[in-house]
């Protein structure tokens, strides 16, 4: 594991500093809880904000997608790129408008994205996002072909350049509003997977996995 | 209500084109599920990508925060925005690893973005931001005082350039592959709002409101 970034000018936080994480272990640990991104990249000068999935793999983040697509070839051509990851945790409810807030866990990782061309780490890349989202189901997949290989593109950012920003707890509000008489506390807002619905076609013999079933994105990867 | 868009050139969905929906109504209805978004702008040729909350009233979308923000003193200055805003529904896991997928609903507006400068519809805005997130909320809350109002900016973005992206159903498997012996369906991921949890310094004898007990993102405002 390489060491803990040091915050650059363009990622130090501004606002609220005290909400700054610049760790990389605590930094890994939201990336691993999260699976969607939403990359930042400009065409002509024009930014572009586009959600999709990732996957860490040491000290790596790798995204994919067709290789026909429009964020992916601009991503290739060595462009600057901004990767923001959020988890939001609950809405914060306090007694002034003013100290309303949202309970969160965020990441921004600055740098610059490039192909994986070599074939054999391209899907070991495309293994490791699969493994970030699920673990387990790669292997228990039909593998890809020659030809779907080619017609998807991975890409690989290293994380270097990056902060994050945390607000958890309880409500903080100004003294005088304490006793100004209005509920107050926070709503808790967890993503909880649902009952899997199994596709019409797929055999009821065959058992649900337990990477289905006891779905969560709680994990600790080792670093 | 204005007329639906037409895609432009730069809000064309390229990717799965039969994803695309560039329907108002439709769009709305995604905006007013949300209320996180991912903005993203340029500093000096780099792009920054940042999580915050937002409201749509009519046909436009306000964003708030601190006046001393990066974030919102470079939106101010009138340069080129993108603001996603993405709903997570679901894994999509199939018999091969290629088609595997999400369903989700997603966003992206184009535009500029200003500060509202008038106080009364600065007011009225950051009252639209706190109905769209918390329906209810800002009648029983503190007022912003004059001191608060000055540290807080609020920006209007017209939805005028605007797409979205949808994927929702089950798997969709190549032919050959439905004989693949391997568990296929989909899992929800819904957010789920947890219990509330009471602030410490509220009086136990203060009724936890209905906004609160009956919170859900599902809604339909009139247009």
């Amino acid at each position: 594991m390489s060491q803990p970034s040091t915050a650059t000018a363009r990622t130090r936080v501004v606002r609220e500093a005290d909400r700054a994480v610049y760790d990389r272990k605590l930094v890994y640990r939201i990336l691993d809880e999260g699976f969607i991104c939403h990359v930042g990249f400009n065409v002509e000068g024009q930014p572009f904000v586009i959600p999709t999935s990732y996957g860490r793999s040491g000290d790596q983040l790798y995204l994919h997608g067709s290789a026909a697509s429009r964020m992916l070839r601009n991503l290739d051509s060595g462009i600057a790129v901004c990767v923001t990851v959020t988890l939001l945790d609950g809405l914060v409810l306090a007694r002034s408008i003013f100290n309303h807030s949202m309970n969160y866990r965020s990441v921004v990782i600055l740098g610059t994205a490039t192909a994986v061309s070599d074939p054999e780490e391209k899907l070991a890349a495309l293994r490791a996002l699969s493994e970030h989202i699920l673990p387990g189901r790669w292997a228990e997949s039909r593998q890809p072909n020659e030809k779907e290989l080619k017609a998807t593109m991975a890409l690989r950012l290293p994380i270097e350049e990056f902060s994050a920003k945390v607000r958890q707890g309880p409500v903080v509000d100004d003294a005088d509003d304490y006793s100004f008489r209005t509920w107050a506390g926070v709503i808790p807002l967890p993503v909880v997977p649902g009952a899997p619905l199994r596709d019409e076609r797929c055999d009821p013999g065959i058992p649900v996995p337990g990477y289905v079933t006891g779905y969560s994105r709680r994990r600790e990867k080792s670093f």
